[in-house]
């Protein structure tokens, strides 16, 4: 698989302005867009830190997948997603190698990415995303 | 903060030669050095991915750092590292900001690096790094 560079690192919170003046105010980062992804039941938040954007993620909804990782293991680091020419030939190359994927097939994400998710039990328990 | 781009990204794994395969053959990333930790406690694996390390972490023993967390977390992301200028400038920002620092002054990390850790209470439940 041909990865360019770490695209983002999605981090859960409970709430996106409580969490800004950390990001802003000690951090330094500028957060440039907030955007809703309605399919996903978030919000999202974004930080670009060089290459690589920080996405912190507030749920809208309680039955939100985000919801539900911060009810079982609090707000922290939610995912990892890589960069890659072509997500449907990656996806076809990882299943390949045995990795079970979340989405089989790109969906649309924030920023207007293509995006997929692979399953944390075969990365390492590191819930793994891939986006063009 | 001057904070340049994302240094690396700490990833706790119960055993390095166990989770290479799954970086090396799957993702494609070359592991380019392992290296031991002794005051860690920890040996660590790094890969390049853009700017920014994936650093894996294995503990050297039962009552290392990474032990515990993965004792009680599991494996998977340990820590955020942030590359800045100067580590002890940053240190005494954050702190003026009301940062509760893990490490007071920088130490020595992997790769001879400076390093000094936030305490993740004051940083979103992110356990965080800042690294020079």
């Amino acid at each position: 698989m041909d990865i360019s560079h770490i695209e983002h690192i999605g981090i859960a919170v409970k709430n996106i302005e409580n969490s800004l003046p950390y990001y802003e105010t000690v951090l330094g980062l500028k957060c440039y867009n907030i955007e809703e992804v309605a399919d996903q039941k978030v919000k999202t938040a974004f930080f670009k830190v060089g290459q690589t954007k920080i996405e912190l993620l507030e749920p809208t909804s309680e039955d939100s997948t985000i919801a539900k990782f911060i009810e079982k293991k609090g707000e922290g680091v939610h995912h990892i997603a890589f960069a890659v020419p072509d997500v449907a030939n990656a996806l076809m190359e990882v299943a390949s190698k045995g990795v079970t994927l979340i989405d089989k097939t790109p969906r649309g994400g924030a920023e207007g990415l293509s995006i997929a998710f692979l399953h944390p039990k075969s990365t390492g328990s590191v819930l793994t995303e891939l986006c063009q």
